[in-house]
């Protein structure tokens, strides 16, 4: 794991979480991209080597939706990046982690993602991600 | 903002947490504190220019009991590296947020910190410090 490559915050509103977050960081997000896949919209902003990623749902099933009607809004998943993440699944297989893809899939940022259990890693939802 | 200086992440037991945690990243924890005033034992992970930090609770009503008992484990908040806390408590009031230390206290890690109030960042525990 080289860095925390960004920190996920589900929100209900994206324009008016974007509006927050520009205040609180003190800069404007840099890109928008919605992942039709995934159910999300998203927006992110820079904050030293990390990014902050804001996501908001696009379908009542979105992952995003049905987090924020059972936690309300937060801090979703905090990615690391990693340079090779097929072995780095392989891994943390080894060590006796679940991981909920075992195949890396395309993510937002131009990344390959992959998620572990949050029930391995005390309620944290980890993410691994891999420039493509 | 500079950076994410850390990440605080909730737990119940910190022994099993910080072997958890090793598995994960890879790395040992390298230093563990107790701040008495908050009633937490902590552990740092480096990654990167972040740091995971693991709060377990040394008392009952320690405010990361009280967050494990109402939520469960999980990432419990977001702190940001600045240079001035206290111009920069002064500049988010300034856009309306709301402070719960409006003077910043000492926190872990030989820090002054202070806390933003979750409501006002969409849900999130943001933490502004400064090295001492």
């Amino acid at each position: 794991m080289k860095k925390i490559e960004h920190l996920g915050i589900a929100v209900k509103d994206l324009d008016a979480a974007n509006k927050t977050y520009k205040a609180v960081l003190g800069a404007e997000h840099y890109k928008t991209e919605t992942v039709e896949s995934e159910g999300v919209s998203t927006s992110f902003f820079k904050i030293g080597e990390s990014k902050i990623e804001l996501l908001a749902a696009t379908t009542e099933d979105s992952p995003i939706a049905k987090f924020i009607s059972k936690r309300g809004e937060g801090i979703h998943h905090i990615a690391f990046l990693v340079d090779d993440i097929q072995a780095e699944i392989e891994r943390l297989k080894a060590e006796g982690f679940k991981l909920l893809n075992e195949v890396p899939k395309p993510g937002a940022d131009n990344k390959l993602v992959a998620f572990m259990h949050p029930k391995d890693a005390n309620g944290v939802l980890v993410e691994l991600c891999q420039e493509k």
